[in-house]
């Protein structure tokens, strides 16, 4: 990584950061400058459409690891079932931590901009069928039908964030943990 | 209604409609008075500690309508699946017009404010448990044990949530119809 590379994925990491843990309308410029400790003209230079472009950058670099996090899940185990629920407590397990937290910020974000900012909307969205298509692919592998696991993929992702919403509401990893269990009710002999 | 409770509660029905479609840390003092048409005098005489207890009776004020439409529905249908399906159908009728959508905001700000401020983080928590009591007691009803039947609660609740969260990013009900033809998997042919 060459400094300059160096400088601007601080300055991605710090406005994912902060845009995680107080939302995007709390966080200003001023802040994410000096959270990445870069210097003001790197940011201008870098993001020269200020906070909004930040946002983008933040959400799509938060939308890759999660979606490295969940492909890896689906590596590890055969069985779809056993991938998720290895997804979940990975996820889970950020919740001992609840300030370092990494993919809240999509979901908080499309809440928090859907009606408002359609730029940072459609992002999200990008990114949410991002991670639905990996575990509709796994469930396609699994001897699915191309539209039961496109289906499933998103029940999946959307029952994920809706755990991670009240995991993050009551501070630690139980609701997430509970999601997990039903995992196989919905998995399992369907059809 | 007398008079005073009256601007009292369009006062709070402001505020539920701003951090709904913009989120807490968007919205003004200034805004509220604006939208409510209340005298500045009423915001400051009603709510002295300003926005945060704005927030606070916003949260309890959708908390207790959205309340009402889960009691309804687990009222009009004896299957507690059927019931579920109906609330979903509800809520997801408001994603026709995504500026008028009741419910939301609660996620919102449990997301946004949770690990920056605790009052607001715990009147969130209380608002999604009565909801999730709700649910429980239908399972109670319908002969699960009590264990069962508040993770059964705590499960559909939070996939409710995800399903809201994914409307409202794509600005269509098409995801919230989605997660409800999955609740017959996670309710039936359990144990």
């Amino acid at each position: 990584m060459n400094s300059k590379t160096g400088t601007k994925e601080r300055i991605i990491q710090a406005s994912a950061y902060l845009f995680q843990i107080q939302g995007y309308h709390a966080t200003g410029l001023n802040q994410i400058i000096k959270e990445s400790g870069a210097p003001r003209g790197s940011v201008y230079h870098h993001f020269p459409n200020g906070k909004e472009e930040l946002a983008i950058a933040a959400i799509k670099h938060t939308g890759r690891c999660v979606e490295k996090q969940i492909q890896n899940s689906m590596t590890q185990f055969a069985d779809p079932v056993e991938a998720i629920q290895h997804f979940i407590h990975v996820t889970a397990e950020q919740f001992n931590d609840p300030q370092n937290i990494e993919g809240v910020p999509v979901g908080l974000l499309a809440g928090e901009t859907a009606l408002i900012n359609e730029t940072l909307r459609c992002t999200c969205v990008e990114v949410f069928k991002q991670w639905t298509d990996v575990f509709a692919e796994k469930f396609l592998q699994h001897g699915f039908e191309q539209e039961e696991a496109e289906k499933l993929g998103m029940t999946i992702n959307s029952m994920i964030e809706g755990g991670i919403m009240f995991s993050l509401a009551h501070k630690n990893k139980e609701p997430l943990l509970l999601i997990s269990k039903q995992v196989p009710y919905l998995v399992r002999n369907r059809g």
